[in-house]
């Protein structure tokens, strides 16, 4: 991946307090919160993704890092932790308009160490990986009904990348009904004008972007008052 | 709404070469191409949309004459069109979450004016009308199932808003595997830099946004060579 | 519909135990129980499928009897109704499969006095009604998406046709992970047959197939100690 | 599994010319045929199914004979093969109502001997393996996406079990708008009686049951003519 030309937009950003106002008044942009049954949702944290030698990869060693705090409390409460990475049998799985619009996915076969787990984030086991086939977690795969047999109302959706994968991962989650957050020290992009983009986006149309201290201060009263939680 | 605030923006313009070269090496924005059977999807052109008085709206009448321009090419092929509104009982299909994050919703009642599709579209017997509750003409709707019927493998996106529905809709034809063409004018956004951010996303990851002239030359062609066209 | 031809079955019938056994030894036909958020499901109680005269009518007034017998107790808790009937636009909505496998569909115009619900089950404001374009309730509408936002944790399913709709009904239920509970005397199908050899898969594969004295029982205990119902 | 306790229903046999009739008269049961691209698609045919001693397993052998016969002319013409299984990790991605209904499946553990294809269908480079987890191929796969990116239009169904993941299949594929076609030989059930009321009503309801040999016939004819084959 060539190096990062662009400036971080300022149009788009967070702070741009017109533009929001300009959306709150259009009926966007609105407070879900959490509901009561959250689950984490870690989005494609591997080498692909993580790695700048790599073709779609960029340095997200920081994520990573708060990614992990997440996992910890969240681990600690517990709740349902779910790992996503992208897989394909290149020859049988991927058609020809997949092929042309995002060649890089014949690179990412079932099985390689391309689309592996980093192993900073220590999957353990009862966590699922689930293998996506495209940019949202929920497509193409069991996840929902994985999350809706477990009564899970809330996806805390981290990882990467924030204005592909994490984008459409947290559309979804609105689109069924369920309360998203997205701790925005926690998700990650190779391109940060894109990263503060997708971030207003995402808060405007789908889930919370909240700061990592708010998420962290949450998951941690559900630790310790572990009588409230079912 | 209120007026637009924003200048067009510049780093994210299809001509913005630099950073459309990242994305290529990265292996995003390949050319899909059409292929044998398209339908039209007029997406959202209701009056909650195109009225600038009304909350989402903004002014979209140049938009409505391109959406004119490419119906009349597939009506005379004729090709299946399709239209798709917003649509809720707002006391029982609304959910918290939805009503939460966009709150305008609410204002969405089937049968009401505000989603009545505009009058200079002239939709006629034989063109669905698809209500759907989401962003994309996919989720929630029968749509795929009646494309699928019909063996249609291309859908020609137009309509509004560009950063919204446009884009969902787009992600999910390419997710099922479908082509997708866009007539960068024959879609709109209240929002400028919205358009050309949303635009550039949707070229690079699932369809391929075209020049108006390309995408009626290509339907003019199956009009006037109909023994081709099953 | 011309006269039910065939005998009640018995091979398939609740009440063999042989079957049973055998279904049970290889991993079927567990009791999943209540989950702790019920909704009511009506399915398809239209004058289609309820009119003797019409083509696919049979005499269904006991079954809707005991429907109203669970709506009162439903409404009076309060937990949300959902309605279905089928609709479609003959014209542009059905294709070719769908047509030449079961022509009935032709008969199903949106809005036609054919798909209105019948009075007898009162169904009120706040009350969705989903027009569904095949069998099951979920496929191709937004109804797991008005359930996942409202936490609805188990379907109630009633109505009819036992072996077609309230099955595939009961499929997707289960396929979403939701907990399904049929009270027995609450469906019904045009061919007696049918019906045993359907309830007895669906208890065996899907949902809790039950006495409607029990279902009642539950509700009415929701409905008296209501302090304990969120 | 024990003994097979049942005998032949001879109600819902295909050769009851009277249900047949009623059905016909009721709106269903007509003939689909054929699509102009179509895939063959092979449920399930792995360890536990097909191997009488295990707890969801019968003898098979002769199913398995037929299915050969058909994946011969498909590779030879060649038209997509597409392999099912079950798959899941036990510890996290089944939920309660899937465990107390069907307890079973908490025997087919992803990459386990168990779910394994048999080696007898010599799945080839090239054939996907879908590992689906619930009785429908297309319910939370990529399947779909898979088949529309090809242009398949027509799904030949084969495997096991008929009254399950075979009936399932069928009813998904009808509702994405697929032509289906069930050669009756190349499916079986643990149950005969099942088997024959499934084919009954997969018939009147989602798919062309068919002879084997016509099934044969047609896909002889498109090896023969390859130039009329895209």
């Amino acid at each position: 991946m060539p190096n990062e030309l662009e400036p971080v937009a300022g149009i788009h950003s967070l702070a741009n307090g017109a533009l929001r106002e300009q959306y709150r008044l259009a009926g966007f942009g609105g407070r879900v919160g959490w509901g009561e049954r959250p689950a984490v949702l870690v989005i494609d944290m591997a080498r692909a993704w993580v790695d700048p030698s790599e073709q779609l990869g960029s340095d997200l060693d920081a994520v990573a890092n708060e990614i992990s705090r997440v996992l910890g409390v969240g681990r600690a409460i517990p709740i349902p932790v779910f790992f996503t990475t992208m897989a394909y049998d290149p020859q049988s799985e991927i058609g020809e308009v997949l092929k042309r619009k995002t060649p890089h996915c014949l690179t990412m076969t079932r099985g390689s160490a391309n689309v592996a787990l980093i192993g900073e984030l220590e999957r353990r086991q009862g966590e699922a990986l689930i293998e996506k086939p495209h940019a949202s977690a929920f497509f193409g795969t069991n996840l929902l009904s994985i999350l809706v047999g477990q009564s899970i109302d809330t996806v805390v959706i981290v990882g990467c990348s924030t204005s592909g994968c994490i984008r459409s991962t947290c559309e979804s989650a609105f689109n069924y009904g369920m309360h998203a957050v997205v701790p925005r020290q926690a998700v990650g992009d190779r391109s940060p004008s894109a990263h503060e983009t997708a971030l207003f986006d995402i808060d405007n149309r789908f889930a919370d972007v909240c700061e990592i201290g708010d998420v962290l201060a949450h998951l941690e009263q559900m630790r310790d008052s572990k009588g409230a939680v079912r």
